[in-house]
């Protein structure tokens, strides 16, 4: 199980607002029966990470259309393999241990 | 009003486990008045740019302790001054898109 | 031709240099025919962006080992399609810029 | 001595060149003393962490024009306390362990 955080940015486009392209990535994700929880920063995806690379790839890809003729794409991978670790668990492993002070 | 997500990651701590520094790092945060949220992927901030950088700054000081010796921060600025863009909004802006398909 | 950015941060081992798995990392990479520069703060990648995807997947799996039980790997890709841009033309582009003032 | 990586992204600007803008933002780092390389993939500067935060404020802020509405700003910050770590020295202690094998 690794999470994953993506987000993509076109250039090329008039106009300051990525939420069209973005949704357009997120629809391509859809697809997938990858869980995914989309942040006001990116888009953070759960599951097998083989599976999550061949998605990443697709996302990626996705963005390029007439009107955009470069794209910056960023991806952070937290891969950790000691045991299993879900976004869920991640956070209240840190919210129990900020209640405690 | 800008948005930022900060990540701190401690190095030369045993063990793979980061709660214990996140917490530390988001009761620095607690004490500012910044909205923030956390996800499993770092902390997203969002407030008046001066005022998160002063706080980035304390944030990434506070996890230097006897048992870290060495700190990678991460930080990504979205700063759009053309309107006023909370985190909501931005997500409500893609999942509307992404409704209409 | 896109240009990619990797860095991979091995978390559970003691001490806080990194060199060793950084070195372990570059080692995949030169098994590949693509090109690539080392800086202080990642390694930068040029070429076919398929080659690449292929690359990075292993040089994300080459960290792990006994004593590494999770890793962060963090992946920038600048993928521009309207025409070629190399590394060097990148920066001399900038550089070119930055004489006139 | 801390190492920084920063990369500054306009929106709303027509076309996909950057260099212009990064060009601007490396004339505000070239009045400060710091030490400093531009990559293909961002600029690395390296020095007193203080003096640092102050020039990436200054950075970020020096984008914004009247055809820029938004900006993402990306930093990365390697702060290692227990010795003097240049970014020479980072690059030639991998290397010296990639010739070891």
């Amino acid at each position: 199980m690794a999470i994953v955080e993506i987000s993509v940015v076109p250039l090329g486009i008039s106009g300051c607002s990525l939420s069209t392209h973005v949704a357009k990535v997120l629809s391509v994700l859809k697809e997938s029966s990858l869980q995914y929880e989309l942040t006001a920063m990116g888009t953070i995806i759960s599951g097998d990470l083989d599976e999550i690379w061949n998605v990443l790839k697709k996302m990626h890809e996705s963005v390029f259309s007439s009107d955009v003729c470069r794209v910056l794409t960023q991806i952070k991978i937290d891969d950790r393999r000691d045991r299993k670790a879900t976004p869920e668990q991640k956070i209240r492993s840190v919210m129990e241990k900020l209640s405690k002070g």
